[in-house]
């Protein structure tokens, strides 16, 4: 069980704002930073939202490490393409504009692609697929990151977790947006079982000399995260492949860091993390109503499926976190002990104390 | 250990040939089929190969369930992407005609992308994407297949093994060729299990129940094959997120079928397979010399970072793959005894003799 807080949307983001001003972040960025935090934590990512907003976002920008102007600049533009250098900036401002961008070109030249190097962790991955949706098009996005997971047959972490995500809307039914680690689990994760003192499911990770192991500790301390899949009996090389495609697109294609190159929070030197964004109009394709017609068919005979034993429902991706959202619109944003700990030590550092009332406490169950 | 006998490529790809132009398919389309064909054989992947032609290509085709001539027509087309319905002909032929259709598109507007509706299985996704190898593209296949996989949480095969196929060129290096089922392994993978009397992975596959079991009956009789990651601790959602998104991509949005409504080799009616397909000039973001030097420097870094303790070697996707075609074309390409005797079984119905002489034989540690 975790005590939450439950927290206003408006208080949050503006908070978010106020620190990221006083960090000299312009207004306007500011803001698209503080949403797309928000947004993690509306949707259930705690791992991703406001617990970073100093633990690495205003660490680094305190230190010089993230250029808080985010001076963005185009290396080549083509009517169907556009490749960024995000300065070193946000990550958030410079993915939001790429975003914008592929999806006008994409309204002229039905699909549109779009690299950054030279930037920073920008959140999550379904913030800018998701963006694609209003417009009838398929949101596409993926990131590096530092490196955390072993290659199979590796036992030295070599890649991030490295996020594919795909937003794709339907009719009635809620859009589908896969958004996801190619890691089997985030560090996070990890983390949360060293803490409560538990082990960690078989597959998850591996020790220093690349063995299999249940310990978080040996994970964490010279071990590494496996990939999705896991052990090679399983096919992990899958989740390896996958992570390894992200990185070829967000880090190689971009011209950013890869592989070792993407640098965490803790480095001195500026992350160069990459991204890819990508908008396809689906009328390109197919009739925009049959599609969504289609969408909704397809997500209902999944949804109507027979159950496993024990099981009372099935899932599509994005669901649980579009009721979150939503759920979280009115009952407030809940933020967990550990997560309000984490913010009011850097807040009382700043000079901007995170003195904000909750609407309301409770349990829940992890 | 399986027994394999070792055949010329030029022997297999005119007897291929010779069996298709029977079936009454036009000579240009009968050599794609089977090149594509013979490429799997090459590569190791047996289940794609020759293996098919009689037990799923020619049956079809005898039985008038596929269209020899693939009367390929086009619904939408702009200049970066393509709506083509393949008339219910071979997969291959089309899916041959889309790949070169987003390469040609590619080269004037950067990046293009088709889908293909109406079609039948093509063999194996890799052949595609490696198609913009030459032109310094990243090349992108997926194809839906009729469902053998249960949704997590579900216990009725409602998803195809769907893979996802991407190429990218290197320099020095061998190229990256990702080319994975969605599902954790093929159902061919079970049946092998099966024959041996051998049990199954845990993780691998469902009973009727949706309990995991190591009984490969079970899966086969009234079970389903897991997603990628297996059960839901190692977070086989996200395996199963993949296979959604690429029946959204081949099957919704190509308006082909998709779930339950894509029909497999048994099936009385046409399959109604859809494909995706994407070509990424890759020096509309960056110039390409540099590209593929940090291409060789990635996977440099992976394959000579530590090993885990008993490993020797870590590979990139593909590398087997070119190894085995290019020892194929030395040494023959190898078909087992299985894959031999249900090539004579079809074969002699047909009356086109099954009697190549092979180069060599052996034995292949499973």
């Amino acid at each position: 069980m975790t005590h939450y807080y439950y927290f206003k949307s408006q208080d949050l983001r503006k908070y978010m704002i106020k620190c990221f001003t006083q960090w000299e972040v312009p207004q306007s960025d500011a803001q698209i930073a503080a949403e797309v935090l928000l947004s993690a934590d509306k949707r259930g990512v705690d791992s991703h939202g406001i617990i970073r907003l100093f633990s690495y976002y205003g660490l680094r920008l305190q230190k010089g490490l993230i250029d808080p102007k985010s001076p963005v600049s185009t290396l080549r533009e083509t009517l169907t393409t556009a490749a960024l250098d995000g300065g070193n900036g946000l990550g958030h401002p410079v993915s939001y504009k790429a975003m914008q961008m592929v999806i006008e070109k994409a309204k002229d030249n039905s699909v549109a692609f779009a690299t950054v190097r030279n930037s920073n962790h920008f959140g999550i991955a379904g913030y800018y697929a998701m963006m694609a949706l209003p417009h009838n098009m398929i949101g596409i996005c993926y990131t590096n990151s530092s490196p955390l997971m072993a290659p199979t047959h590796g036992k030295k972490a070599m890649l991030g977790t490295n996020p594919i995500a795909v937003a794709v809307p339907a009719r009635g039914q809620l859009p589908f947006v896969l958004d996801m680690a190619t890691s089997i689990v985030p560090i996070g994760k990890v983390q949360l079982y060293q803490k409560k003192l538990k082990p960690i499911p078989s597959g998850w990770g591996i020790d220093s000399d690349g063995n299999p192991t249940e310990n978080p500790d040996q994970v964490l301390n010279g071990g590494a995260l496996m990939p999705l899949g896991g052990p090679e009996n399983l096919r992990g090389y899958k989740g390896y492949g996958l992570s390894l495609m992200v990185d070829i697109f967000a880090g190689v294609l971009a011209g950013a860091g890869f592989g070792e190159g993407v640098l965490g929070a803790n480095s001195d030197s500026p992350s160069n993390v990459g991204h890819f964004f990508g908008a396809l109009r689906i009328d390109a394709f197919r009739d925009i109503f049959e599609f969504k017609k289609d969408m909704d068919e397809m997500i209902t005979a999944l949804k109507n499926s027979p159950k496993a034993a024990g099981q009372e429902r099935i899932y599509i991706h994005g669901e649980k976190e579009f009721q979150r959202a939503a759920q979280a619109e009115i009952e407030g944003v809940p933020l967990s002990d550990a997560t309000i700990a984490t913010i009011r030590e850097g807040a009382d550092k700043l000079g901007i104390p995170f003195s904000l009332i909750p609407i309301k406490q409770g349990e829940i169950q992890d």
